[in-house]
């Protein structure tokens, strides 16, 4: 409870690790704290800090395929915050632990039969991660080494490079309205900086799924490769770009993306209606039900 | 003169075809009413609506290049808000009965010689053509069965998907510098939203008319086909746009497209003032007379 | 001092002309003050204007890399002034009169241990010359016949074309950041409205420097020619762009511009504050210290 109240600012997340640190650790010395907090394994969340290069891999692991619930969002974004609070640490890595998917997105449970305050609260949770991802300091780059649909491409296009395993049966793309639903206006943004306009209105009109050939020809993603080589290659490319000095970089990123944060930013709220109102609506807990059904004989 | 003042309202036109219907058919089935409402032949727009699939094709016959006169852009209007308003017409294919011309573009004699009150209701009009496809609620599909400059290339981009005739002879593409006029700002930024900032940059200034293939490359037209396969192609095209539920596409069309169509609402009398000022120019009428002039001598 | 100051307006630019033509001259026919104005040839900018096409070159010749400082940027501007306010002259080439290298861009030393109030005056100018190319009323071609990074890639993406030389020793691109300094606002705009959003992102954050290949592949360059043919080549582009009438061309390329322009004519002295207070702090005087150092050694 108290994390998920800490994700509304940075100063109040600081004071609640600070409080978790003295609690759970007692006295150690600072170097080890920091160590600690950088290398964290909660259940759903792997995090490896290596000091020498800099770089931290987050590898997500929600069985079976890494669904963004309100939990998960919640463990993400802590580590997030706990990365960014360390100065030490420049690049991240993303990736995940899960076979044959990096991430299947939003958790529809999440927006399925919950109360109106329940899915505002997933929602905030929605919105946090992308602001803390799109808006890193860090540079970030995606190993993405499974299917990526929905939140998931989300996800991989708030980071500044993306690596995808060439595996043709994996997919990637913004597919909310096969579904019946819509990605909001922050997603829609978020894949017209990637995409342009034009790419991103037949996308996101016909929920288009990618294939990895397919995402790399049209700039969803910047390289395709094995997919055993897709962490190596994504450690090689972050030499890139710490190569940059930080601040220059990190001036120029926030340059590019400042106008899409601060329109999300100065929109939560009527964003988190809109999205409440939506999903509660009949129709679309009847469409949502029918795919979930589907699932699950699909399963069977 | 009714049909045209009720070119201004939503409201209003439906009012006008109620009266209609009444008037011209007495007491019929609501269904009868339905089907000669959208297989409706007028003299210069014939339109196929197949209930069974929900599509409707929309075929301009304007002899002799299908030139948008104030006219046939007012028949074009009615009958797009028709379908709009059925509900049951869930597609929309453009497509000219015309050969070699999908459009000619805009009707050069209604800007030449004219007076201001007359070019200001043609460009009106011209306005309202483009709201009406741009802003659609049907899935549109351009199946490009010959020549489509100016006016003729907007009403293309305008639509969800653009399929072409393999026909080097046919040419597309916003050409207006070419006459020494300007595309307005809602030209430009249909075409900004479907080919970027720089290639439109390029195209406008220079009024580039691009080849099938070359249109291809710079993404002015999603595919090119043999020019007996344009309009199977483009109604196959269509069944992957019905797949996907309707509200869920529109929205998410409405959102790509909002602050485009927005821009025009906002300031359609002061882009009529801008229309007229220009064309009624001396000088713009001198070049205009001379190409009027050029097309003659060329026919003879 | 006076060409200086004189570069706050078009209409004070005017009259210091005026003056000089009088004071120097004494007594010519209008028509040889119109031919001396347009080929002059003066320390650091040579002007060859014909006046049977209507086609201006101007080559940069400040040794030994065309690099932009205070005085060089005056010149440049000046002379574009003059040609801008010549009616005959309706096309711009802008090359190099120097081996190997189109522009290096901004001097350094004109940031490096220098006053507020000089770096200010040098960020004014170089301000002006974007302003006087990105704006110009005149067709412009970028003839690249060298390398090309940081200012030297902002002048060329000012232009309306550009060609550049085919030799992979040569590089173009916006590489602030490897200096550990930024590309403010109008660059980014002015790159952004060349290669797009993502690509502009990569190129910024990167720093990256391009080859003629890669450059042509996003759309930084238009043609790559052999390197003794980038003149000749710019010169026939030049004549597609002046088959066009010059006034729907300038309307056109203002509209596509307009805005961009704005943001800075809007912000012009608080992008001056804000770059005085970057290159004056005490860590990136330090940057740019070891970069000066380095390229001395790398001499010796």
């Amino acid at each position: 409870m108290a994390l998920r109240a800490c994700l509304r600012g940075k100063r109040g997340l600081t004071a609640v690790f600070s409080q978790l640190s003295s609690c759970s650790h007692g006295r150690v010395s600072p170097v080890l704290v920091a160590q600690q907090r950088n290398n964290s394994t909660s259940q759903k969340v792997q995090v490896d800090f290596d000091q020498s290069t800099g770089v931290a891999v987050l590898r997500m692991q929600n069985p079976p395929v890494n669904s963004l619930s309100l939990e998960f969002l919640t463990e993400i974004c802590i580590n997030l915050e706990k990365l960014e609070m360390d100065k030490s640490c420049r690049g991240l890595i993303v990736t995940s632990n899960r076979p044959k998917v990096f991430s299947a997105g939003l958790d529809i449970f999440e927006m399925y039969g919950k109360t109106p305050e329940r899915c505002a609260e997933f929602w905030k949770a929605v919105q946090e991660m992308w602001l803390k991802l799109y808006g890193s300091s860090m540079a970030t780059i995606a190993a993405i080494n499974g299917s990526s649909p929905a939140g998931g491409c989300l996800m991989c296009m708030t980071c500044d490079y993306r690596i995808m395993a060439d595996n043709p049966r994996y997919t990637i793309g913004l597919n909310e309205t096969l579904l019946g639903i819509v990605a909001p206006f922050w997603f829609k943004d978020t894949m017209t900086n990637t995409l342009g306009h034009r790419t991103t209105e037949l996308a996101l009109q016909l929920g288009s799924l990618y294939s990895p050939a397919e995402a790399l020809k049209i700039g969803l993603v910047d390289q395709v490769v094995p997919e055993d080589q897709v962490l190596t290659t994504a450690t090689e490319a972050m030499s890139k770009w710490l190569a940059i000095p930080d601040h220059a970089r990190q001036i120029t990123k926030s340059m590019m993306r400042k106008s899409t944060i601060d329109r999300l930013t100065a929109n939560r709220e009527s964003d988190i209606k809109n999205f409440v109102g939506f999903v509660t609506k009949a129709s679309v807990q009847k469409s949502l039900g029918m795919y979930l059904e589907m699932l699950k004989n699909r399963k069977a």
